[in-house]
């Protein structure tokens, strides 16, 4: 069994990560670590989990380096590459869900994110986690950068169009929703019940930071740099990610097109489903690793819509955190995520 | 007082219509038509109009033709323009809320609705029911078209930039979210809770017919022939469209720049309000015939970021119904539409 | 004009009665009062209300005791009394949605809140604003202790037939549920979106402190003390109250006697309505002030079931507050409450 | 691996089973049986279940009665008792989900479901699938009657103190919550999203049929005939129910006789957990097959208040058929049901 960890623990991803690895077939979960509930059952953090045993530790380098083989990360940028920088002496597998380790170039994490980035020599050997375009070094590295959910999803909405050339990246206009989960545990005013129920809205237009991740992919797919539009939306729900994505197509491109080079791109990946007809909903993917992926190619404007759906908690946080665990110690990558989608 | 009718009062627009103008100081309901209760009292159909004494008639024109000094239309497509050509010989003002009498061109009506114009003489005469664009010809006519909702709020988020040529009106992209109550109130597994809760879609993406209506308008302020990109989605929530609309600019032009524009073409509406920072939310305008329109300028992507919102039932639909028959009959434009937004 | 002023404008309570005295017919707000926003425009605490003028004022007793006709205290409990006890002096009439007003017994108030009362001198001449039940000693006095949301809704499902003693008052149980509104805007991990979404749960069971305002008003009804059993639970949902009440029969008691009975009792009542059948839903009373009442009679049993809905920001809290308003200043019960249910 | 087939395969029950079986480890699913997607692929009924391949049959009872194993019906009452007096003389495991074999008495389920039952001596030989009551009779037995959603839950959550005697069983009142999911997929209004969402009703009150089958099981236990309140509610969420049960106590118990009680009674159940304090909500169960069980003992009033939650799809339904189908094979009783809570 793998000895698993997990620093950060009662954040919402933390425990999306503890009930995915609690199914895993090859996983122990050693190592719960919390600043918030330290000595405290998890039980007591999450009643749900009260039938655990566990009691949540506060931080300890040596125990957490030396007991696991994994150690995922689910702290805030700047505090996971400090934890990271700590925790990589020990020469354990390293998955961090945090922003610290996505960028293939420092300054543009710390343009985005406005802080110095802890430990850039580490930033450099991590690999973006996105199995479907990069696999091969995930499997080779110690530590691996986890994409942001918004990303997730609109980078496998885009990759086969912008790699293939059917759309003019300049046009790319990436139209996000996602549910309330996404934004985490900590109460504000914002996020309470009254405010959000009901309501609808957009948020950080333009200057979330995830856009900068998903313009490094896409960038490097098309060839030259891609700048993009990117708004998120906030839906009154717990879980999933819609990505309407809008670009400009580069010639006579027919809906038959786009499903036959994204099922050949796709073809061998476990976890991408391409639509032949009609789009995918949010409840197609719910509790679930897949991202669905269709289209609608419109001839009044030359333009392609691409939908694309996720679980931002699975596919979009915890469950591609867990694939890429699979990856890194060659166990099948469907392990542990292999779950019919909930749909009610 | 003035005698009001409505025909098709028990879908949801219909008593939409029925809760607005019970509140109007001046309108007094008279009859009220409903194929599908026929001869049951109001309360029947709706318990929480208990209270209300109305029965619910079978269609009589010549009752209604003669009893009445306005006639709310609330009927599908091609069934409001057949009624409204036996009822429009009595005189009296009609205001519809299908599509029949919202276009200038009964080629376009014909080829979105994929249905035979009734009465296209008729529609020659209606006007299209936006205030804030036809007002003076509004106060003038026999029959409004009243505006269907993704049209109101997209052309309202639209109108001011297209005109002053700030935008280039062929890179218009509309991404347009509504709540539940826009789809009507016919059962359907699409609109079963179990089906909508907790999950989120696109749907009619390109071919949703309120996109003519929308191009039809937004060509005029143009002045040449608009085509663009149209995305309704379903929020599961009840009432509210929030529209992001997304279009390049044509110069260095500020978000101040946007500010001022929209300030200053919208300054005697009574019911359109600019957002000097930030961006509107449905919360800020559920249960009022408000829109409320805000802005993100992107000079990465050259964009600017449009977002509009309304209430879909109000503004949308059956507020706007009753600020056309304000118009009509000389009243305040805000008679019995003054209400403070629910935002709980 | 009466000059209204609210103390605690930005609290859920606050911005409802915002929301109702703004369409109230004969009400002007001089001055709203906000600890937590002093200084600002109201459109910065809620945008909804951007297109409102008034700032928000620090508390100031000259000036609010010296220009208010009537005063409006929506505080915490304890925080309410000792303002009132400052205001009193001023003469003007004194609407108080806390607990400090509402009971006969100052020990009944300190074993349930456990706080010492600032003003129980205060306190025994206020009257409890239950209209249907108070109407005439509310009319003459200068102090109102507004009803709690849960209580309102109890008392009038219960009142008749306690009085009459179709029930055992020794039986009754309260199964109560709300909308999350009535827990106010205070963020809280309890309040959260993602916490209180999707689930369902009581709370208080036993304990809740509107258990004794409900036995004091029965208890007098009854002749007789009264200790029954109140259980609160929380929908997902924003607004209203349904309280499914539980008793034994004292004798043979059709449907019909309750139906009878109850219509008799609230004959003369602008805001209660009886179901002759079937049983009220929260949505029948979205947004008003009524209270409808159904009922179940159970031979099986010999018992009674009694459904009973309200609005809880409404005729459970800011509603009833304008109601007693009216009351005081011998206006038409029903100004600026006389709305059409949202229903949608 | 187990030969499981579905009859009314495409019902909300029916694709829990696929959804719960899909990851059963000693299953494989061999016929889904669907009237209404006759021929279809399952994909097409459900596109969340795109993935997999198979079609959706007619009924043909020698087929699926020689190839399978084990057969779930999910129909309706009547229909399923039809269908499985043809399959029972092919001698395979029959799990029934509809009410037909749930009763010991044929005159109970004739006067509650006001049907003759079309095959009463298949009724008798029957057992009641509630494993925690009847484990070893459910071992031996061919058609299991898998109990009702509100049933499960209640009957759990008063058991022990029934049979211990804790409690007056003639003063139990049972009101329920339910989400959705629990009144199936069958399109209609008062399950129309814009109707459920945002309101909260009852229905059935004292006539809802599972009173009969909460009956029959606490009478057993409680050695006499038992004639209890039951009053079941809708919370506008996709899953769960909560019940809150109220008894007099019998005497001086104590909370913590409660806990020790349920825990002694339950304590080599999987799927039941008892709270030592607090009260569980339905989040905590979302997903399992889990009961969980608290209590709040009320010394004002005498009596006791237990909250008891499940999901109404699994344990309510599709789960506790799987562990019944676990109990018939010799299975591991939580094969294939122990997952973690969901949670968000």
């Amino acid at each position: 069994m793998i000895k698993a960890s997990i620093i950060g623990a009662t954040g919402y991803v933390g425990i999306e990560l503890i009930r995915i690895l609690a199914g895993h077939p090859a996983v122990t979960l050693v190592h719960l670590v919390s600043q918030s509930f330290e000595g405290q059952k998890i039980g007591e953090a999450y009643p749900h989990l009260a039938a655990r045993c566990e009691t949540l530790e506060g931080m300890n380098f040596e125990k957490i380096g030396g007991d696991s083989d994994v150690i995922f990360t689910a702290l805030p940028h700047g505090a996971s590459a400090e934890t990271i920088q700590k925790l990589a002496p020990y020469g354990k597998k390293i998955i961090d869900l945090s922003a610290d380790f996505r960028y293939d170039d420092v300054a543009t994490y710390e343009a985005w994110y406005k802080v110095k980035h802890p430990a850039p020599e580490l930033m450099r050997q991590a690999v973006y986690g996105l199995p479907e375009l990069h696999r091969a070094e995930i499997q080779k590295c110690q530590i691996v950068g986890n994409p942001g959910c918004y990303t997730t999803c609109s980078i496998l909405g885009l990759a086969p169009a912008v790699q293939k050339g059917f759309i003019d990246p300049d046009s790319i206009i990436i139209d996000a929703k996602s549910g309330v989960t996404g934004a985490g545990r900590k109460p504000s005013t914002d996020l309470h019940f009254s405010e959000v129920n009901e309501s609808f809205k957009a948020y950080g237009v333009g200057t979330h930071r995830h856009t900068s991740e998903i313009e490094q992919e896409i960038s490097k797919l098309a060839g030259k740099p891609v700048v993009l539009s990117f708004s998120p939306h906030l839906i009154p729900i717990q879980r999933g990610i819609l990505a309407t994505i809008y670009a400009k197509l580069t010639g006579e491109i027919a809906h038959g097109d786009f499903v036959r080079l994204y099922q050949e791109f796709y073809k061998d990946e476990p976890f991408v489903q391409i639509e032949e007809k009609g789009l995918p909903q949010i409840k197609y993917v719910r509790g679930t690793n897949l991202c669905r992926i269709g289209f609608v190619v419109d001839p009044r404007t030359n333009r392609v819509v691409i939908v694309s759906v996720i679980d931002n908690l699975v596919k979009g946080a915890a469950g591609q955190a867990v694939e890429n665990m699979n990856l890194l110690f060659g166990l099948p990558e469907t392990a542990g995520l292999d779950n019919s989608p909930w749909y009610l």
